[in-house]
């Protein structure tokens, strides 16, 4: 049986979406791909909130972290983590020897802001990287306060993973300053994964010229290049598949319209909030909740195998904690294209499997 | 009007293996994620005529290079090129700082055994990159000469780009002693593009425990480490979508039985190298033609451009020459599923607009 995913990604996708995954091939050297690529494109900007370029990627949004930490530092970036996926960027900084350090928040808490000022104010670093959405511990980062700190360092290339969050809740790129601000598709945008896509600002066009090794399949500027002078074809053969349903899920997302999707996942998301302190607690610092995950403590010491696998019986699948956090916290995502009655079925037969 | 694409990449891909890229969702953390992985696999380590491990990343052939390259070469690597993409791993070497010679042959050559022989012999080099295939000319190299070579070279690390040839002929992996053989899945194997394939030798892995900075998203040695620790689970959350249509199609492979393909494929190819032969001619040395592609002279100096119109029309699509022979040279893939009445069917019609 189809178990409902209601995990951060994979997400659960819809049988229209779905259904263009499987559209005929064409060829990548086409009219007919640069027209759909340069659409894509185009709808993009819509959802970002920038009239920046707007860059795909056939690979997870980990791909895209390391392109962008690659073409972005000269001198050193400054990595702000609050989880898991924070300290990737740190991880994938060693593994390409690009010199980087990595400042550490308390899992459950959001970055601290004023330590990215002082930080910053060393003079040391030419890039901040920060995770708007932390998939491990379900805080969003308030990145419009990082955003009025950066005003004060504008040498400074600003690279965000908005990977759980970019088409769940509003993040103005253009407005906010982000010079390269990354997501892929299988997340609040509600496709399969397998591409990932980003913004690249000016300003990180011209950082990216002055670095001389940035790789070559995940290297932004590369891929910036190409499309300008190739009528948006990519280097490489992109996966087409994804394109097709990228372009249809556009479509509908802006007929949905923005505000209301935002305004959807937020209704979600403060749904779920309360049914969490009603029977649990919320793991994460409430002034920092995110809109499109929520991380629940364990405070009655259930047992989550157990529970997911009673809830797998009735079609539903919800996230263990994530690393270590496992067996003492859970996740229940709610973004893509579910709605507030999803997540009421879903929560109701939780309530029905632990009687509460 | 669909086109049905006799280009080399990507190619036609059967309805019912399409069907299979818009199979629902299913969480990548789980045993059934875990089971779909590891039996594709099994299945492509008889593709590969191999007992080594088998890797899967979420990129086109080139991320997939790209990670060869980089985790082989302590010392310094040999790239043999003939062709565009042979010139690739040069690329790719020289955006990575990887030490690297690139050695190139005239276009329409096959790579020259003895000059690798001589050049290995200085004891400079620890890597040899070859593309088995070489896409732009339409050149299929004696890989089994070189290997004979290879003998002498214990230290050497054998990279081979089989993108453009692996499931449409023979290539033994293990008794030629290839240590990472990449390929991609929008070729001979029959499906869209969005997902890249190699084999890891023992040999390979040692070797990349000895590399530094081998990069992260699109390293073999990570890949290699991540899915034994995690039961064939990948690091990044991986094309599930090209997963479900690979199982598929792997299944329909081996039941055509792995002979039977390679002799469908060469059955193509000589109908349509006899076809050059008669009304233009090979552009490529016909002691090393490729079986999954042919690359033609254009001795009639046709409008290619023109004839792929008409073609077009009837719901046919050609490759025009690459690069430097855009106009001088055309190209007919005969490769994944098409029969030899799919090339009868597009020769005809090209004789019919031609007026042959």
């Amino acid at each position: 049986m189809h178990k409902k995913l209601f995990i951060p990604g994979p997400v659960e996708v819809r049988q229209d979406v779905l259904d263009k995954m499987a559209t005929p091939m064409i060829g990548h050297r086409s009219k007919e791909a640069s027209n759909l690529q340069r659409g894509i494109s185009d709808k993009l900007r819509k959802v970002f909130h920038t009239k920046e370029e707007i860059l795909l990627s056939t690979s997870s949004g980990t791909g895209l972290l390391e392109g962008a930490i690659r073409c972005s530092t000269v001198k050193r970036a400054a990595i702000f983590s609050v989880g898991a996926f924070g300290n990737r960027w740190h991880q994938i900084a060693e593994a390409n020897n690009v010199p980087a350090d990595l400042f550490e928040e308390e899992w459950g808490k959001g970055v601290d802001v004023d330590k990215i000022d002082k930080t910053l104010a060393t003079g040391k670093y030419d890039v901040l990287c920060v995770t708007h959405n932390e998939t491990s511990t379900g805080v969003m980062n308030p990145v419009e306060e990082i955003a009025e700190v950066l005003k004060k360092y504008p040498e400074v290339v600003w690279c965000v993973d908005t990977v759980s969050s970019m088409g769940g809740t509003k993040i103005e790129v253009d407005k906010l300053g982000m010079d390269i601000c990354l997501t892929s598709t299988q997340k609040a945008i509600g496709l399969p994964p397998g591409m990932s896509i980003c913004s690249f600002s000016e300003k990180a066009v011209e950082r990216a010229k002055k670095v001389k090794f940035r790789g070559y399949y995940l290297d932004l500027l590369t891929l910036y290049n190409y499309i300008h002078k190739k009528d948006y074809q990519y280097p490489s053969t992109p996966s087409l598949s994804h394109m097709f349903a990228l372009d249809y899920q556009l479509d509908r997302m802006l007929e949905e319209g923005l505000e209301n999707r935002y305004k959807r996942h937020l209704d979600m998301a403060q749904y779920v909030r309360e049914w969490a302190k009603k029977y649990f607690a919320l793991y994460s610092d409430e002034r920092y909740l995110s809109n499109t995950v929520t991380n629940l403590k364990n405070t009655r010491n259930i047992d989550i195998g157990e529970l997911n696998k009673e809830l797998g019986k009735r079609g539903f699948q919800i996230s263990n904690g994530y690393g270590k956090l496992k067996g003492k916290a859970f996740r229940i995502a709610h973004m893509a294209d579910f709605t507030l009655d999803d997540i009421k079925e879903l929560l109701n037969n939780i309530n029905d499997i632990l009687r509460l």
